[in-house]
């Protein structure tokens, strides 16, 4: 359960930063959020394998996040990709994605469903094994052009408390099966010689498993405050957000619709994630010396309050363990 | 007068090649030969300038050639340009640009004009100022789809040698500007004391310049040999030549309808260029020891028959001067 970052430059890319590109590894498959130029080849430095992607979640038609596409979708073909693909994005994305397929001579050895979302909150994929799988939501963003938020939450089945299920006399069989799969089940069991009838319900045996990881993606977009209360309902532990601009820039972010430094945090305090990682950093800043100035007046700050929220200025190849709430790539010195 | 390799790939990149693209410096502008996907920042790492680049030419419109087209144009755009831009390709090339166009939202800030060329050689672009300038020629080559090489000549104007004007007794005004111009004139000279009147064509008093430089860019094809003779036909000096393959991979090439590397040898050996880059090399060469082998088994043979034909494999951000006719960048040992 690794994030990767394939391209972390706002529309204009520089050597360093490349066009916005985020995947998510989880149980052996990869889901891509946004798909800048060259992202096919940004993943040739990473793990993240193009054949494994089966799910594609585009968070706004501008270039910037939807100009590799083309690519990728070729190259799979050309690697020749016969598993389908689903490809999610605003309104507009099926006409975008028949554009893209138009340019040039090529072939699709594969189905591609294209997923037109609505600009409302929405559980748009879910998978569920007895309990166990993830769902995907998409969640309306404040862009210039029709956008969309992406959050993804692992789901985690209750276990069996084994003890109880012993204490109570429960044999293991299709009545342990029953529990498991959230139904009451009868038992008998015998009391001072007794037969005794027994209803047993799934709580009686069962206790919450671990929290899955679960992380949000914010596409370009001002702050939406809603957002961040929709995390908060959804305990989401950690938040990609954009910060195109330190939070000396508000009139730029106000004017391209993008947001500050500061205002990605105040999304994070409300939403209460454990972790903000910005991304979508402008070209002006050859040095990050504005945003980590930023950083460390916000750590004194909330040292004070007794906060524990952990940030991290996202760069191209970075990866973020979600389990272990740590960037595990490059290796960097512990920042708390 | 610089070539700069921006990608060297063939269709699947790899993380030391990028899909195709090369530009020529030529008095301050820059012309575009292919644009595949990520060529606007592969320009980052050169010292090319999208906003100096007047006149793009795709060889044929397969993905890795024209994929970094929209990135490039809507960029042109965020950088606010306002001069015309050409794009010169093979039929359809129209319908591409349009389709390129409508991906995603943006707006273009200048104007862009498409010229769809016929697959017959033809002069497709001449600037001729009293003699110095330069031509573009297309020649239709032979892909799985249509396709054009382009041939860059300079042109230069004879120089006018001073000591015969001085000879001929010509004064330095106006009938010196109509030699220059290609005008016969008068004049009248004493000879004896007596006035005798001469009349002195342009060749009396011009010298020829020296070569200006040229260079011919294959595109993908199979080896064509009457491109070849049109290269020694116009005195062609560098031949940028894929080579997909090494020759001992023929069906290869003959499957895909690309070059090997002795094919494009042999292409340059009729046309009489007097430099070979190869380019559009397959991924599958993690090392290019097959190439080089080749090149040395070529070499030795060369020097038995006094040839003096040069040859360098293409990497990206190499940077060739075609008036010196020497790789400049990067820095490396001379193998002749």
């Amino acid at each position: 359960m690794i994030l990767t970052f394939l391209g972390t430059s706002a529309s204009v890319p520089t050597k360093e930063r490349a066009h916005t590109g985020l995947a998510l590894r989880y149980n052996g498959e990869y889901f891509l959020f946004d798909c800048g130029e060259n992202v096919q080849r940004q993943m040739m430095s990473t793990n993240v394998s193009p054949m494994k992607i089966n799910n594609i979640f585009i968070s706004h038609l501008h270039g910037d996040h939807i100009l590799g596409l083309g690519g990728l979708l070729q190259s799979m073909a050309l690697s020749n990709r016969k598993k389908p693909l689903k490809i999610f994005g605003p309104p507009k994305i099926t006409e975008t994605v028949e554009n893209i397929l138009k340019i040039g001579y090529h072939s699709i050895s594969y189905d591609i469903e294209v997923v037109e979302l609505e600009l409302k909150p929405n559980k748009i994929l879910s998978v569920n094994n007895s309990g166990n799988g993830y769902e995907i939501y998409c969640y309306p963003t404040n862009h210039s052009v029709p956008s969309l938020a992406y959050i993804f939450k692992e789901l985690k089945a209750p276990k069996m408390d084994m003890a109880k299920v012993k204490n109570l006399g429960i044999e293991i069989g299709s009545k342990l099966k029953d529990l498991k799969d959230g139904k009451s089940v009868e038992i008998e069991t015998f009391e001072n010689g007794k037969s005794v009838k027994k209803t047993i319900i799934p709580q009686d045996v069962l206790v919450k498993n671990t929290e899955g990881v679960s992380f949000a993606y914010s596409g370009d977009t001002r702050p939406v405050y809603a957002f961040a209360m929709f995390l908060k309902d959804l305990n989401c532990k950690v938040l990609v957000h954009e910060a195109t601009f330190d939070s000396s820039l508000l009139e730029n972010a106000l004017e391209t619709m993008h947001s500050t430094f500061g205002e990605a945090l105040k999304i994070s305090e409300i939403s209460e994630v454990k972790q903000l990682i910005i991304t979508h950093i402008s070209a002006r800043y050859r040095s990050l010396e504005a945003y980590e100035s930023e950083i460390n007046d916000y750590l004194e700050k909330s040292t004070l309050h007794g906060k524990t929220l952990k940030l991290e200025i996202a760069k191209d190849f970075l990866e973020y363990d979600l389990k272990k709430l740590k960037v595990i790539k490059p290796k960097i010195k512990d920042k708390e």
